[in-house]
């Protein structure tokens, strides 16, 4: 019997079963979304931990019973969680505030800005967007404003914050930069009411709020910005309480260093001047998505990322610091010293603890999918 | 009406759902099964991806129709599909060449090794180990041999290469190794016969060699080797041919300057020792998957890295080179030169080309299924 005519009707079965997926899914999905309509009108967060691990726990071990791996019923159903929080953003979000005077965005028309308004608007705020051409009416969109959100790139914050006309008594300051000590500092200075420090962890690419972080240094009364910390919470973000110090230090390593390292290797990349594509034809999943971390930098705003390396000069001393590592380590395998290698690579090891396999475990699983949807 | 009243029959739908869709996954496994057995049979590859395209084609379109959004639908059957790949890889694969003579693995105790002797085992053909502990018998071993795959360390190979007793005129000697030049150059030199080089651009924790790279160097008498070529597209790989010369000039970039970065980069982490647990409670997916990729190289084998950092020269030069460009790129934002600092950005960004806008999707895309499972 000829291949094809062995195959055709066992994959007519499987294209029956796809589609009858399919119309499951289209249920599941509008299940969903009257779930996220009750949430909505409760004030309830859309984003339910405890609910999706007693959920996945008892599919997992229904899968297993009978034979289908766990991980792909979990991988099935956590992608189509994640839909649902996709689809819950838009849905609108109770007001933890519902007295409050208008919000203000300054800086509003800018990508994370712009976020920012929508997510207020969808939480019921009046809100107003307060832009470089609307400058001269600042005094009057001000006016009564129960929040001022400083969204605006970095080089200019503490600038913008300084050249704020006096805000009403209690009104709520906040900035959205990824720098918090200085920004902090000019926003205590210039409003003696509430003040509070954030710094979302993520561009306004992502699809919503949901698990992502957002960082929150304490400035001035913060039971007077509870309300808003409750709001980013409703909002499917997790938010993570830390000194301005101890941020922006962990920033010089987390984000500024990434950064630079990235540009640089690009750099070295454009003018060792391989061939990309040529690369890529070599790259095997692992490496692939080494580029893709390295390729991405460069589809995004160059002043952005200027504005976040420059932005401290702690920062810049740490990427010295990194320079100077890099030049011993060379030194090292440059003589050949095995030895010290090993015992490096060992002390490093011992620093990451178990994150290392933890990490290989997660990287390795998320390859798996990365190979999956080539 | 108390929320939890409300949500609980349409969370009781949403299980029934979900396990309506695992019943559903359960008879497609078994489909799928028989799909591989019957592809086993006739010798036909397990990866099909114009079968592939067209399925999910027509799958996007029937979902949009009716307002599910096409993307859900794909990543769920290419997980599904990458389940069908791990299973499959186990199933056994139609032998390319029937007549040949025993296949030796020498080193096939090793991770890759073993992974090496596996498949070809699975394929039909009759394979010995050689190893350390065998090497007494390696006359023995290798008498009559068809295949002898070198799959040994890389400081040892061309070592292991020239240590080889005279093999059969016909046999196929291949070797394994992430640089390519002087192996293949050991074994151009002890074997008169049929020689082919190649690099598995993976390690041997992966699921299959579905979608993997396998980079393929001519040696000598390319016609020979065509069975083995064939074979490992069999296994599902994809075989990049190129000249040994480019690549290791590839590698260099694509692997050694990587691995040595990704070194410098952790001893930098642990000397500056900031707390791991707290740059991770501050990292957003695209933070932390940047960790991740950092830390997993820790829980792999600190010999195996240091052997590819340190196999070539060339290599450790074009480190040199890339620590020079960093010392640069760091002057230019240490002097505030922002202009400078753009122009590059842009001539960096111009040689990506249209993949840094791919990469930047790609990674979104991958990134928002880290977010879904954590």
């Amino acid at each position: 019997m000829e291949p094809e005519s062995e195959l055709a009707p066992l994959r007519e079965q499987i294209d029956d079963v796809d589609q009858a997926v399919l119309d499951l899914l289209a249920r599941r999905l509008q299940l969903v979304a009257q779930v996220g309509e009750i949430k909505g009108r409760h004030g309830l967060p859309i984003y339910a931990p405890e609910r999706e691990r007693v959920m996945i726990g008892a599919r997992r071990a229904q899968a297993e019973a009978r034979g289908v791996p766990g991980d792909l019923i979990e991988d099935i159903l956590r992608r189509c969680m994640r839909e649902a929080y996709a689809h819950e953003k838009n849905m609108g979000f109770t007001q933890q505030a519902p007295d409050l005077g208008p919000a203000v965005v300054v800086g509003g028309a800018g990508g994370m800005g712009a976020m920012w308004v929508r997510m207020l608007g969808l939480s019921g705020y009046q809100v107003r967007v307060l832009d470089l051409p609307q400058s001269h009416r600042s005094a009057e969109l001000l006016d009564g404003a129960g929040l001022v959100v400083i969204a605006v790139p970095i080089h200019d914050t503490v600038e913008v914050i300084e050249a704020l006309p006096p805000l009403p008594q209690d009104c709520l300051l906040v900035d959205l930069t990824s720098v918090k000590t200085a920004p902090l500092e000019a926003m205590l200075r210039v409003h003696p009411g509430p003040v509070l420090g954030l710094h979302p962890m993520f561009g306004p690419d992502v699809d919503s709020f949901a698990k992502q972080v957002v960082a929150c240094c304490a400035g001035r009364d913060a039971e007077a910005s509870a309300w808003l910390v409750e709001q980013i919470r409703l909002w499917g973000a997790r938010v993570h309480e830390v000194s301005a110090e101890d941020h922006d230090a962990a920033m010089g390593l987390i984000q500024v260093l990434r950064h630079f390292s990235t540009f640089a290797y690009g750099s070295h990349l454009a003018h060792e001047d391989r061939g990309l594509a040529d690369l890529l034809a070599l790259s095997s999943p692992i490496y692939r998505l080494e580029l893709v971390m390295v390729g991405r930098l460069f589809a995004q705003s160059p002043d952005l990322y200027y504005d976040i390396i420059t932005a401290s000069s702690a920062s810049l001393e740490l990427i010295e610091r990194y320079h100077e590592r890099f030049g011993q380590a060379l030194q090292l395998v440059r003589r050949g010293d095995r030895e010290e290698f090993l015992r490096e690579f060992a002390t490093i090891g011992e620093w990451f603890g178990s994150y290392a396999q933890r990490f290989l475990d997660e990287s390795t699983s998320l390859l798996a999918h990365a190979d999956a949807t080539r």
